[in-house]
């Protein structure tokens, strides 16, 4: 059995998707800024997706921005409110300690840049209290940066409570919402959403593009200068075959979304319940406000790499955690928020399912986890250990 | 008949292109940074993808950065050589006053960051002189860059020249090659340049995608923070579809290189000789240094406008500058460095031949033009004034 099991990390372009593409890289290839009819054409076409991206979300068509992706319009987002701030004055920023890091990083830039920044902690379930981001806000507090859903462990944070704080705050409140869009009902108005951040392939568009949604009176900052597509507020020829091919993903998948959802969380449960008669294991993340597709375990005594490793060779593909950081030796940093020792996080399993997923598939999953973890255990010093009392259990 | 000729502001993506874009759209959608055997694969076609494009300028794979296009590889080389020029505690750039306005704009920004910029002339043949080049070299010049081809006027910078004195006087030498890569031969060891940017739609690639070349050495700044993709240099998921894609086109555009510059040059000549037979017109730019699908011309007493919308409708897509700028209504800042004034520079026409242009393409777009030039003059009011004496001819 073939299973795809990591579409946090990236998903299978859906067949629509791949049609518009075709369809635009064969006949709609003119340059939106010329004036002559295949550049018309290929203008009124972007201006179509930019209203077809606005109307998903509640947001006015000149409020869409297209990027190259999520992690540019997360730099883009950030580094904008931190402008706005400092024009005021304000220099501190609240986000969480669990963030992506195309926000971490971005905020460490900002920190070396005199910029004070309040990472708040997610708790043992991975969900932030909105009491405590409310207790964090300073009156110069310029940005609130809360991501919709986590990466790792899936975990839906509050987010309309998150930014209606704000808003009674007046402070801008930026949403990484790359694991979110396409998958979860968003409105950015009723959720008083300023910023927005989404990408393509997390909904099975195509790699390379993604878009930032910013509130009408939020003055970007340019990441990229040049030309004057996008209202002067990215440059660059806009990649109007990706921009399209997003946008037919994104109407599918939320068309499709409350019958996929229904449906993946019933195998999501049943893959917890399953996954948990494994001895000395933890689910990691609240097992409620979580998304429909994740599943993700600590299991006590073996390595994350080697289960992946050979789960692999069993046709599943998974992660460990996020793939931008699977090259680093460092445990998650998700994990570690949300209280795992460095040995528990070690040894964790993200499984995020395809939307085609099924109890048949559900059960193959199980049953190899469970016969390779029983296999990983049996040469594992640090489990013989456990199991002599020579070192103490955790979960 | 139709005739597309703006490929300097994009080109047709090549069936080449297209057949490997939807090849791995469909069958090579894994992350590269993931571990299982679809990651993997990915992994090892990104690094295939970026050895052969360092092959085709004679670079190293790991002085390869794939972008999301030309003008954020503009934006992260100058900004890049500027944070080393700042650490050694110089901030002085050389430039050219034609550059694109993703070079201009990202000066513009280091200029109101203490950074003091030399654009030089680039005279009436638009060529910049290696002499006085020269002479506008500090010692606290951190860094110049001059574009390879203008892509406006087509004219060839001599690069080679440009680079030997950088190098002579240890000044980091970038190169805006977006017109040139896929066009030209190119390689970056012989002609001494250490950083240069591309685009892949340029040359008959997908849009959203580029590269950055950056001798080894150079330390770069990171314009999108974030996960450890690109050697921790660029963050987001490689875009593998966009960048498979655009190194087929780049293999093909190499290989037909000397076939297209030859015929080219022969129906860029053939159109330059009918053009010039309209009265009071002038070639912008050198004729010999200049690309082989490049003619530009300004014709006087006309708007370069309306010379555009009636080519359309005769089926001819040309512009009269820049696309990126195409929304302005200020005259080209590339026919104004060459010293046109405002009216000539209005009335222009910039015509990017496409691969299979021909002698018959050619002999229509001169009766064209002329037809559509007598057109225009015979109701304008500046063309009455400059035949009644009025005002005097400039061309």
């Amino acid at each position: 059995m073939k299973i795809y099991a990591d579409n946090a990390a990236t998903t299978k372009m859906s067949d629509t998707a791949i049609a518009v593409m075709l369809d635009y890289m064969q006949n709609h290839y003119g340059n939106p800024s010329s004036l002559y009819m295949i550049g018309q054409e290929a203008k009124e076409k972007l201006e179509q997706a930019r209203s077809d991206t606005a109307e998903i979300i509640n947001a006015e068509p000149r409020e869409i921005l297209f990027t190259s992706g999520g992690s540019e319009a997360d730099n883009q987002a950030i580094l904008s409110a931190a402008a706005i701030g400092r024009k005021q004055g304000k220099k501190h920023i609240v986000s969480t300690a669990f963030e992506h890091h195309a926000v971490l990083h971005t905020l460490k830039k900002l920190e070396s840049d005199g910029f004070e920044v309040t990472l708040l902690p997610v708790h043992e379930n991975g969900v932030v209290d909105p009491g405590e981001l409310k207790a964090s806000l300073r009156d110069d507090t310029c940005l609130v940066t809360v991501m919709f859903v986590n990466n790792e462990i899936g975990t839906i944070q509050p987010i309309s409570e998150i930014g209606e704080i704000c808003h009674r705050h007046g402070v801008i409140f930026h949403t990484d919402a790359v694991q979110a869009v396409g998958h979860l009902p968003i409105d950015v108005k009723a959720m008083n959403i300023d910023m927005l951040s989404a990408s393509a392939h997390k909904f099975h568009g195509p790699k390379g593009v993604g878009f930032l949604y910013a509130r009408k009176g939020i003055r970007l900052t340019n990441l990229i200068e040049g030309g004057a597509q996008e209202r002067g507020k990215r440059a660059g020829t806009e990649n109007l075959p990706g921009i399209a091919s997003m946008v037919a993903a994104l109407k599918e998948s939320v068309d499709n979304m409350q019958g996929v959802s229904e449906r993946l969380t019933a195998v999501r449960d049943y893959l917890i319940k399953g996954l948990s008669e494994i001895p000395h294991c933890a689910l990691n993340g609240d097992a409620v406000f979580r998304m429909c597709n994740n599943v993700n375990f600590s299991f006590e005594g073996i390595e994350g790499e080697s289960l992946l490793i050979l789960l692999d060779r069993k046709g599943i593909s998974a992660s460990s955690g996020s793939a931008c950081t699977s090259g680093s030796l460092d445990p998650s940093h998700v994990l570690l928020a949300i209280g795992r020792v460095h040995e528990v996080a070690h040894g964790s399993l993200r499984l995020s399912l395809s939307d085609d997923a099924d109890i048949e598939q559900a059960d193959y999953i199980i049953a190899s986890v469970k016969e390779v973890v029983e296999y990983l255990r049996s040469f594992s010093p640090v489990w013989r250990d456990l199991v002599s009392g020579k070192s103490k259990f955790i979960l």
